[in-house]
């Protein structure tokens, strides 16, 4: 395993998948080593990993995973195999599209090898292998990119907020809100974060704040019923987040409390920005009435560790993400460039400019 | 110590202050026995006993703890003993305002005390205790009347949000918040709670739903940052909090969040009601921006129990309170009444209302 310096989300090791299991941060830093596909599926169950764009690549190495563990000699026999993986890599989580479109790639990728003259399951295994390596290679360079397109909403000094965990952790590298904030640093801004803690799992407080420690930019943890008293005392310029779903209208699903976060961005009068890959954009799902949301366990609102939270036999809710509607949206930073009202037109010329462009 | 169907928030035990130890809910239902003014002090500093009333209730039996304690054997050197522990009360927590209304109550009952012709040191003695007792049994008559002043704001089937406790554990008794809920199911109605977790000392997850749950009355808790997500979905029909604070227009300190919540509500057209008894209103601070906002430690916000939520070296922010500005309150329930906008006149006819009765 790395030394701490070169810790990763995520990766590829020959015959298995590694990645940082998030649950134990920011206490201690280990990593798990995944050797079926079941035990990726779990490990997305479990959050061990999460974040949209790690999800779609922890999915694709997922799928990778069952390539290679695979017995089967013929290609009819292996695409039965691959076909199952997906199936159970699918019914992880629902919210995030990048899952479903990273299993769609690899689908795509598999029908391909497959369909080629003398294909060999051994071939197709490679293909597999090949394709899901790319997509995270790729997943990090999107990051930058769409790093560099954000950056220039950054004013020098900007004391930024965000929600949950939009970095380096919740993509194959360099993150997406975090991203845009990693990018204004290289371009020479001084900033600091205030990072919401967002129960009940805690990724700012655990996985925000350490990513950005270990980067040097300056971090502050407050709860997540902070926001508000922080905005009305001006001590906030602008919000940006990451998203987990889309819509094609701009509503955004994204970590519960997100919308809260906007509704008082909204009545500040400050920014909020949505930072997300092209492939979060979900133009099959018109507005964000139709994205499925999560619905999470008990144990996650009612315990921490072994401590007891919430009285034995008291329910709790545990929606795992809301929907902000595109009207709270200052606008959407992509990789391909920066959408602004209305949302409907913008992000479907995003979307087109890059099916022209990888044609 | 009492069985645990009868259980109570402080009393006063003869020669001790009795108090449920609420730092240890709802995992233990303990109680402590203060022998001194330092002791109390530390409790209400510590959060053992929170909640404003329960803060002032508190302070005055302090003072009785540090009369019966006193080995003063004059009037004056009594009254020094006492000055020393109001003063010592005074610096516990700056932001409830019935903290200082309680003391001065107190200073009151001394100085009268003191005056009487032929005064000793155990008639003063005896009245401090009296006074304490009687400060205490009023603060519960005040929430059974404020109660049934806002049980009409309640319809039947009605699904309340709450955010920190406003309960009997943050009154002497039958709560504030909570009295009004309390209130409209003794006049018949089906009414549910949804209780804020309310980070970072979880007051909503541990004390109300435990008293809720002791009194038979629906509750759910949901982190913080639900409370949005469920607005949208109407799922709450309205809102009832307590305060710390009330300035002159009607503006409102009260646990941290409670802002967002307001603003939430404002933006769902839900009705956002603040519970609190007349010695919460303070006329001498005319607005919100002056009310002290206390700034507490790391740990309650870094770690929960010995688990750490937030890297070593990276910084909180904890401020305890903030400001609901009037604007966004419906309506303030009190024992004398339900005060409506414009809150500068409404609250001081209610206070003068009280001030005449009295007389």
């Amino acid at each position: 395993m790395p030394a701490s310096s070169a810790w990763f989300t995520l990766r590829w090791a020959g015959r298995a998948v590694e990645m940082l299991d998030q649950r134990r941060l920011p206490s201690e830093e280990s990593y798990l080593r995944l050797e079926s596909v079941e035990e990726v599926a779990r490990a997305i169950e479990s959050l061990a990993v999460r974040g949209a764009p790690a999800i779609g690549c922890a999915a694709a190495l997922g799928v990778a995973q069952a390539a290679v563990t695979s017995d089967a000699s013929g290609v009819a026999e292996l695409r039965a195999d691959l076909d199952a993986a997906i199936a159970r890599l699918a019914r992880t989580r629902p919210t995030a599209v990048n899952l479903f479109w990273a299993l769609e790639r690899m689908r795509e990728v598999i029908a391909t090898a497959a369909s080629q003259p003398g294909a060999s399951a051994e071939a197709v295994r490679e293909r597999v292998v090949t394709a899901a390596c790319s997509l995270v290679d790729e997943d990090v360079r999107i990051c930058r990119e769409l790093g560099r397109e954000g950056a220039a909403l950054v004013p020098d000094r900007a004391r930024i907020l965000t929600h949950c965990n939009a970095g380096a952790l919740a993509t194959a590298g360099y993150g997406t809100a975090l991203g845009v904030v990693r990018a204004a640093v290289e371009a020479g801004r001084s900033v600091s974060v205030l990072a919401d803690e967002t129960r009940p799992f805690l990724q700012g407080a655990r996985l925000t704040a350490w990513e950005l420690q270990r980067d040097g930019i300056p971090v502050t943890v407050i709860t997540d019923n902070m926001a508000g008293h922080l905005m009305a005392r001006e001590e906030i310029d602008l919000v940006i987040v990451g998203a987990d779903r889309i819509a094609a209208n701009g509503d955004t699903a994204n970590k519960i409390g997100t919308y809260g976060v906007a509704v008082l961005a909204r009545e500040h009068g400050i920014p909020f920005y949505v930072a997300a890959p092209l492939s979060t954009i979900d133009l099959a799902t018109p507005t964000g009435a139709q994205i499925p949301i999560e619905e999470r366990g008990r144990s996650e609102v009612a315990q921490i560790g072994d401590r007891v939270l919430v009285p034995e036999d008291v329910p709790v809710r545990h929606p795992a993400f809301d929907v902000t509607p595109a009207r709270l949206v200052t606008a959407i930073v992509t990789e391909a460039g920066v959408a602004r009202t209305p949302f409907g037109q913008s992000l479907a010329a995003l979307v087109d400019r890059q099916r022209i462009g990888s044609t």
